[in-house]
């Protein structure tokens, strides 16, 4: 039987990165995205999508309804900074970062592993480009799993051991689009943009998408998608 | 202004002991329930109950839809086991088990405190008349405790120090009883079956009907439930 993973997929660029390295390491990928209320649910239609391309055996959405939480701009009414400097990305957490986001996704991700008999759980996390999150970070990640083989039957047992698996976690976004073409991701099927204009167009202008289009400018390539502001 | 505690309240005699001690310990209580397709939903009717009567500022039921992932008595068609002996029950994790069940409710609890600004949380989570949960073990609940710290703003501005606090960690369920009844709690409004009957009475016979009745019988007291089996 072949290992299964549990592969986090937003429909980013991330995290479909993330999906194509678990099948780059023989691993059978249950894809797994969240309806959570947040703005750009057009992300979940490009999930569907990649995970169909990238050859997943399951694909779940789970949902989540993050919003009477309230406290993040993906989710509240809460305006979608734009436009904002390298320099001011670099400093504090912003206001699209959902509370507890990812320990929920995890959890998820962790109680299907279980019932699939998986060991292995990929998310596309990263710490160089990233949005100032803290639960983006290696350190958060790790005791993630730690805590994680200490919540299960398996765990308890001691017949399986969870891993958490971080394959872009030191790469720039740059480095991410290089390996996801060469592992044969279809960016075109992907979506970044926090705050999507109505016909789905990214804005261009939101962390998400200034950090995307600087990937594609660092890594010397083209970015398929279409924007709102050029 | 009061410190605020999000407290795990399933509308069972444990959660709701676990409330009365956080409302004890001087916290404005923010009680948190979840539907997520148990079979027992009855007991969302009694955690409101429970909530009201203590007088907790706030009650939020989350829909969290675990059936998809499938694997436990309390969310699919496996029958809940009746009558075990107390050796039965001693051994191995039951089918009444939810993967990662706390997991997934704990990581709610982190996101809705962060919003709240609350730095403690309430679980009523025992380790001596438990039922053989993994995820109710001190070694687990410390290990998310320092997971929870380095996922959220607060953790990693270290603006704030989270702690879950596990008060019955360490007592039998007629200590915990007995505790619930010096701090006013009406067993009468909680709920403990897994299986209730179609009128809501409890079936007698579950792992959890049995610990609770025999809590009573070591405590010296009547359960105020009526119960289908005597």
């Amino acid at each position: 039987m072949p290992r299964r993973a549990v592969c986090l997929l937003s429909g980013g660029l991330d995290s479909a990165t993330a999906l194509a390295c678990a099948r780059r390491d023989g691993f059978e990928c249950y894809a797994l995205s969240f309806d959570y209320g947040q703005r750009h649910r057009v992300e979940l239609d490009c999930a569907r999508k990649v995970a169909a391309a990238l050859g997943a055996k399951d694909h779940a959405i789970a949902h989540v309804d993050l919003r009477w939480i309230g406290g993040s701009a993906l989710t509240s009414a809460i305006e979608v900074p734009k436009h904002r400097s390298a320099d001011e990305m670099g400093h504090g957490i912003p206001v699209t970062y959902v509370p507890a986001r990812n320990t929920i996704f995890l959890s998820y991700a962790l109680a299907w592993s279980e019932v699939l008999g998986a060991n292995d759980i990929f998310i596309g996390v990263n710490a160089v480009d990233y949005s100032g999150y803290p639960d983006c970070r290696p350190e958060y990640i790790e005791s993630f799993e730690r805590m994680a083989n200490l919540a299960t039957k398996a765990g308890v047992e001691g017949s399986m051991r969870l891993r958490v698996h971080t394959p872009l976690a030191h790469s720039s976004k740059a480095q991410i689009i290089r390996l996801g073409v060469e592992l044969g991701v279809d960016y075109g099927l992907t979506h970044s943009c926090y705050d999507p204009a109505p016909d789905g167009r990214a804005c261009g202008g939101c962390d998400s998408c200034l950090l995307r289009r600087k990937g594609f400018d660092e890594a010397g390539l083209a970015d398929p998608l279409p924007y709102v502001h050029l």
